[in-house]
């Protein structure tokens, strides 16, 4: 059914702050733009959404996670390239002093192409735009760059400077030496992190879509470079189908193609099968998180919008009748630049040695000095023309090396020049990086509009939460019929045995039982358990599910079961209705 | 058995370093002080700490979580106290520079009572004393106040002064008005938050113990001032017995006093049950992990220690090797001081309203104007004057006002005084707060501290952490005896039904036997399956204990739910090796 109000998202975040969810930041100090809290359900259901994460990518793929500071020291982000790439355009409004990003003030204006212009080019562009804020014609502005890392100082005497993580893959990168020992230096493998990213936006204004202070859930997998085409568990998604928007899709105006990973990789359409097999799991985890796979698509990033390192690169973008297909995962294939960029900057080598199946062998010359007369002849020269000659190209009359600019011509008498044969046992290669990139917010965003539905019932237009019951915060109410006649400490116990078995049950007594129901029907609890005068006959209560409303009877002693296999999606509510 | 090295604390993070559980943060740039990584191993172990942590307060208290950003504005630090008070007293060495903890070179010293001195008191009592650093005699130094919040800018153009926050206390305070609505306006009530918090200390030295950026759990327990004898659970613990150091003793000399929480609360050793309930759910919950309790207690703060405002504090302590005893765990009664605080700063109220069983009768008087003739004859001022009138005490003759310094004499006939009884429904109150605080990465490094043995295992020295089960990462190993004969697809198949039912198991194959298990032992696996020709007869596997090395039988079929029991405490491996 289609909500009563025209802006979901209005109704969303209403419920979402009145029922515990989401909150408004330090509301009593009047709150901060880009920063909320999460409710007491609102957490609930963002655990239980990374958790589900922690299944797919801990548990199936193998790939431990680590916890990395948020505080990071300034090398990191010179090699990673935010100190001097992470910011946007801004410019200050004349008249009202607000700030705003340029390119949103250019977009406002129809003004396209803002991006690739330069400071000066968009500001005479966007002379005659309006300031989003006061509405009055912009005139003469100043646009500038604004870096979008949070800055700080580690230590007393501002000793250190130190930057809030704009994500959280970079301490991945830089524990690669200590990882790779790990896993006992054999790629593929594997490393997650969950955790706070920061970005100090200029102007959040969209709620949980742009936040300053978020969340994200990063894996970063590291693999051979010749072998990103050898998933080892390409077969569970070879014939996974979803609908893919190409890039040469996107040029031509057209939609999403619907094809199968496999084929995607047979028809280059997706560089290799590690990027597929995410794209895969990708949408995979995201319906298991209760995402309509109608209002889900796989975008590929238009050449000239991706990194110029990334040779291919996939965002997941979910429909929301709020703000059209938001970016929510980024599937890229991050090649070797984020390794190679840590070993310039820092200096110590990013590579495993790949040791050859069989040593291959190869000629190889080798300039051997006769170093007693080189000694005598040259004396505190020695050294250095030894060294030099090691990678000299000998002639037959000698050899011309260069000495601190000094041309030195060593005749042939002084070395012998010897072919050999060596075995080279393997080689230091730099993996590729393959990274999939989730913002949790964004996800939990998602899945409360998609969730968000109105029906009627009893005659009454009743609000409901259509969570998946694996994402619900509350997965299974316990009433009460009436607070006498020993009904209340019937259910109170079973929902003391609901915990044990570590099931959350809430107890509710209070109002009459619709209300309740109500009650439970907003805040996505998807079971409710019913204590009445039965109960006390036949030791049975009543389950309601929610999104039919429909009731069965089921004794209590095996209620602890039933619920975790509804909860879990073992069984369903039909097969129990028809028992 | 004693390990090999006398210093325990070498050997844990050697291992530490080595196998995976922590690693020294940006290892590759040089680290920095005051931040380590948990590597896969390590994290692991914290998730499964902070997830027994969840099941004492979320599960069974029923405090939901929240989780606020660690980014907060000004205002919320204002009112707590630490934009004025969160600071240590810092100098700089002339010599090298370095910045020092004023009190630290005190102590260096021997300088005794340095924490209650003047800043200028302090310079003068550590002219002779060394540098920690270089160890010259510092000389004339200047002792200031640093403040060891992290500071930050929130938005372009320095809007905004941000903090990262020193405590995940605050955001429960802030909230409070949310979560009194979430709890539907009843008291107790408690909430919880589980995450980063920040210190910039002066110069941390003492690796997981003394951290910039670290885990905080934190429970803020909102009671009614009246009721903190009233614990609704308090039975659970009222006969649980431990060693408590109360202030009394500490000023004695005296050791510890082993004392149930029932008599604690009745001797007024402890300030009220709440407080009582939380020392011992925290006793419980740190044996829980794997600390011992000869090497914990309960140490209460001196009357000059605690907070102005807090009533009774207690920390756990625990003992470490390396460090004594340290605090790791403080509850304490903060009484209604954040709430006024954060009222006072805000200007909105920090109160539940408390309906009487009956409503009270109480007289009233009223002073009622007359309203015609006081607006004739004092016009403009008559709203003034109307206002005052009300909470005048007037005598016979009339009643004598001020109004903007100018006293003002109001004839008795001009109003009305009624004597009325008016029935009060309720009050507001103030909820005080009770706050058990954990450092979860103290506890991380004594759980590894206290599980650190050496033993001897076939003849050689075995290196094994004693982890409980409940919190070591690897759950069970599972071996095959050789890579051939299909041994190692059906371990493959064991590890594949394991992970299915939330079990971390970890297949290797690789090495000797004997290795495989000396790799386990070392990061504390508590069980190990090995898959061996029997197990083609009979489809059995033999199961290891990693404390006693001994070895049962069982089938595999049961193995999954075997395993479980014994991680989950409920069977005992002792009971296997019976049947």
């Amino acid at each position: 059914m289609i909500p009563a109000s025209n802006d979901v998202f209005e109704n969303v975040m209403e419920l979402a702050k009145r029922r515990g969810f989401i909150w408004p930041t330090s509301e009593c100090y009047g709150g901060v733009a880009g920063f909320i809290d999460y409710g007491p359900l609102g957490a609930m259901m963002k655990r239980r959404i990374e958790d589900i994460w922690r299944d797919f990518y801990v548990i199936r793929e193998g790939y431990y996670e680590i916890e990395c500071p948020t505080i990071a020291q300034e090398d990191v982000f010179i090699a990673s390239g935010h100190v001097k790439g992470f910011s946007d355009k801004m410019c200050q409004c004349p008249h009202c002093k607000e700030y705003l990003r340029a390119d949103h003030v250019a977009e406002g204006g129809n003004i396209r192409n803002a991006s690739v212009m330069t400071n000066e080019d968009i500001a005479a562009a966007i002379k005659s735009c309006k300031c989003l804020s006061c509405e009055a014609e912009l005139g003469d502005v100043e646009v500038f760059n604004f870096n979008l890392m949070f800055s700080t100082t580690i230590g007393p005497g501002s000793q250190r400077v130190g930057y809030l993580r704009p994500e959280t893959a970079q301490g991945m990168f830089v524990d690669f030496a200590r990882l790779l020992r790990f896993y006992r230096d054999k790629l593929p493998f594997g490393a997650v992190q969950i955790g706070k990213s920061y970005r100090n936006e200029i102007s959040p204004r969209q709620g949980m879509i742009r936040l300053r202070e978020f969340t994200q859930a990063e894996a970063e997998i590291f693999v051979h470079p010749d072998e990103k085409n050898r998933h080892p568990s390409f077969r569970r998604y070879a014939d996974y189908r979803m609908p893919l928007l190409t890039h040469v899709q996107q040029q031509k105006c057209e939609g999403p193609v619907e094809i199968s990973m496999q084929e995607a990789v047979a028809r280059g359409i997706i560089a290799n099968e590690y990027v597929a097999y995410y794209v895969a799991l990708t949408h995979d985890l995201l319906v298991t998180i209760g995402i309509k796979p109608e209002r889900l698509r796989f975008r590929q990033h238009l050449v000239d919008e991706r990194a110029h390192y990334a040779t291919d690169c996939w965002d997941a973008e979910v429909f929301s009748r709020r703000f059209g297909w938001v970016e929510t995962v980024g599937i890229a294939d991050r090649t070797d630049y984020d390794l190679n960029a840590h070993a310039t900057q820092s200096g110590s080598p990013m590579t495993v040695f790949i040791q050859y199946d069989k040593p291959k062998k190869t000629e190889c010359r080798r300039i051997i000095p006769n170093m007693s007369v080189l000694g005598k002849q040259y004396r505190a020269k020695a050294n250095a023309i030894f060294a030099a000659l090691k990678t000299a190209t000998p002639t037959q009359k000698g050899a011309d090396i260069e000495i601190e600019g000094e041309k030195i011509h060593i005749p042939a008498s002084l070395f012998e020049v010897r072919d050999e044969v060596i075995e080279i046992r393997g080689e230091d290669i730099v993996p590729h990086v393959i990274e999939p990139s989730y913002g949790i917010d964004r996800m939990c965003y998602a899945v409360l509009e998609q969730a968000y539905d109105e029906d009627i019932a009893d005659g009454e237009t009743r609000t409901v939460l259509r969570l998946s019951p694996k994402v619900a915060p509350v997965q299974v109410a316990v009433f009460p019929l009436m607070i006498r006649d020993g009904l209340d400490s019937i259910a109170y116990e079973i929902t003391q045995k609901l915990h044990k078995t570590g099931i959350l049950a809430e107890y509710d007594d209070s109002g009459a039982i619709g209300r309740r129901y109500r009650r439970q029907d907003e805040i996505g609890t998807p079971f409710a358990i019913t204590v009445d005068y039965d109960t006390k006959e036949d030791n049975t209560i009543t389950l309601r599910d929610r999104d039919t409303m429909k009731q069965v009877r089921i004794a209590i002693p095996e209620s602890p079961e039933t619920i975790r296999g509804l909860v879990d999606g073992k069984i369903s509510f039909a097969s129990l209705a028809n028992t």
